[in-house]
């Protein structure tokens, strides 16, 4: 039986109302505080702020793409370099990922949002095959073949250091049927306990593995999907795969993943962290969100806002042209505390990187601000009121 | 007489050997260190750096371009903002320059450095009559068409509202004969009398006015400008122009243009700050610096270093791959403390904007670290091995 004796995940308060809970997460790079927002650093540099930035925000957690660091700089050269923490500057808790989103959802091109632009459609993966070894894929930059399969994805993830890694899963698209969803978790399923394998013939007590609940739209494969990670020795669960079409219908996908999972492992949502998102998925359970949102639109000229429905504002707009009034004025952050929105409107129309720097910044300060006040809401057995206050007419 | 109450000018030490000295020079906006570098946040923003990063650095100055300020986002919308200090979240002092200087050199396409990249091309000018009157150019942003007067420019400075100001001159191109130089002189002499009237007329003590010694490559020309100058009631002086094809040439230019410059005024040097320059500069008088490489070639991949001669090395360079040093040893800035040459290599690589952020800030601290190097050796008059220790080999 796997043992995390470098890791704990203790659960501090649970909600009444709901399956909402404040826990905290210890790793040997130290803790952090759930409910929890995992911020996206994709290639080992959340694009537009340093790691002291992220310190000087609150940030407890960042995530770094296996996929992305296998095309470069390769997972060797990191261990080299003393593994991600060290080589990019940040010494608090990480999770990486399996590979296998990146590989699977644009490898067919799936991901509209991902590869609007040139640079992402640059990185995006040719998938070649997918057989019960792995998904074999070509480097979008040197044209090299790689086989990703459940051993190479932990033993990846093991060079590159991370605290929490995740096993390699496929991950369905949305428009795919019953029938090849039932398949995929089986191969899914069989992968995961080659990951076990693997991760426990190297394990060294400075990772935990997380187990993914698969099994697309369809309530009865979540369900077999979340009772078979719960009866391996996982670390944490991860609730993944497509997620539905609408957002009512996602929140269903998770709430069917959630129901049978075991209550004493922290439960991260992949690559879900939208507002309300976050708000209706603590509820149902879930500890830890990511999503390159925040970020992403910070360098679109998105600023992060209390005002619903869309709880952002287009910097760029000419309304702000002349507004002598910080992007928000209960936040801390270096943006709100020195700049204008009149600044940061000029920055957007004079091509100035800096405000691509100043939003990011915001945009994480806000999420943790957010987070803070998910965690003191339920602490305060508020959760609904909180909620309801904050998505006030979204 | 012009009178500057909130301003002074004190020379605190000087050299034996050479005109070096170390001085301090008071603003409304507090007061900087000379011999100091001034960090050219050309639209109101060191691109890749905040000003919370800038004081990190120890920086004491900056100045913003009036000519880009014009363009976008107009100096009534920076006054109605309260002023550049304000709109750009910086309390110390700050320089703009006139204006001329981009309308000159960017109008008649002579700086090619500047208009290498589509962006910077995409600002230049369109010069279309040089009169008694001023200057008469069409906008990039707009087609619109504007005269820049000596009135007007001290008009827009006043606006904008930076510490010391500058006198619109004409900025004459390299290839120019003694004719056109000489007319030229006369032209900027008659300017900088119509500055100090239109100066004088809206004087609120809050700002101080720069006279710029102009003349060419030509001695005598370089002379007369630097006695006129010296006989108006500037606060400082500013050398300008064209300064010669060779670095010789330049320094023989900037050596003309002080001997006949008072001594009670402070100095500035337009546009030019290489790692030599500053050392010769110095030797000759000069107080303040300025110059956009240490910033720009941070965006293009390069960090300022001890290595002679070129004292910057590219990290693009595959050798960085597994260099696990920090950029330099001796430096305290966050990249420096944080991050190695071969995640920097990485960023690179992976072209991540976080690079440019880390090598600006590294940039920046070694300039202030080098004229801190600079004033600590005139101090304590060790200026010649100082400069020799420094440009060992250059």
């Amino acid at each position: 039986m796997t043992d995390y004796p470098g890791f704990k995940f203790e659960v501090l308060h649970e909600d009444s109302a709901s399956r909402a809970r404040v826990g905290r997460i210890d790793t040997p790079h130290g803790s952090l505080r759930t409910p929890a927002f995992i911020f996206c650093a994709t290639k080992a540099a959340i694009k537009a702020a340093s790691t002291a930035d992220l310190e000087a925000a609150n940030v407890d957690i960042i995530l770094a793409n296996t996929y992305h660091m296998l095309i470069q700089p390769g997972p060797d050269l990191v261990a080299e370099m003393g593994g991600l923490h060290k080589f990019m500057g940040w010494d608090g808790p990480m999770l990486t990922d399996s590979g296998g989103f990146q590989i699977f959802s644009l490898g067919q091109g799936t991901e509209a949002d991902e590869i609007k632009s040139a640079g992402a459609r640059k990185q995006a993966p040719l998938l070649e095959k997918l057989t019960e070894e792995g998904a074999t894929f070509r480097s979008p930059r040197d044209g090299s073949r790689h086989t990703l399969s459940p051993e190479a994805s932990v033993e990846i993830q093991r060079k590159l250091g991370a605290d929490l890694i995740v096993v390699l899963d496929e991950c369905t698209p949305y428009h795919v049927d019953r029938k090849y969803t039932a398949d995929s978790l089986a191969l899914t399923k069989r992968w995961a306990d080659r990951s076990l394998a693997e991760f426990e013939r190297g394990h060294d007590g400075r990772q935990a593995l997380y187990g993914v609940v698969q099994g697309g739209v369809y309530e009865e494969l979540r369900r077999e999907s979340a009772e078979f990670v719960s009866s391996r020795p996982f670390f944490g669960h991860a609730v993944g795969g497509c997620l539905g079409a609408q957002e009512d219908q996602m929140y269903d996908v998770v709430r069917y993943s959630m129901e049978p999972l075991r209550c004493d492992r922290p439960v991260h949502l992949l690559g879900i962290g939208g507002i309300r998102d976050i708000w209706e998925g603590v509820e149902m359970g879930i500890d830890t969100f990511d999503c390159v949102t925040p970020t992403r639109i910070a360098r679109h000229g998105w600023a992060l806002s209390r005002e619903a429905p869309s709880f952002r504002q287009n910097l760029r707009n000419a309304k702000f042209r002349n507004d002598d009034r910080p992007l928000d004025e209960d936040c801390d952050c270096i943006a709100c505390r020195r700049y204008s929105r009149a600044y940061i409107h000029h920055l957007l129309k004079a091509n100035e990187i800096l405000g691509l720097h100043l939003r990011t910044v915001h945009n994480i300060r806000y999420m943790t601000r957010l987070l803070a006040t998910v965690r003191a809401a339920i602490l305060s057995d508020r959760l609904q009121e909180a909620k309801q206050d904050w998505l006030h007419g979204a």
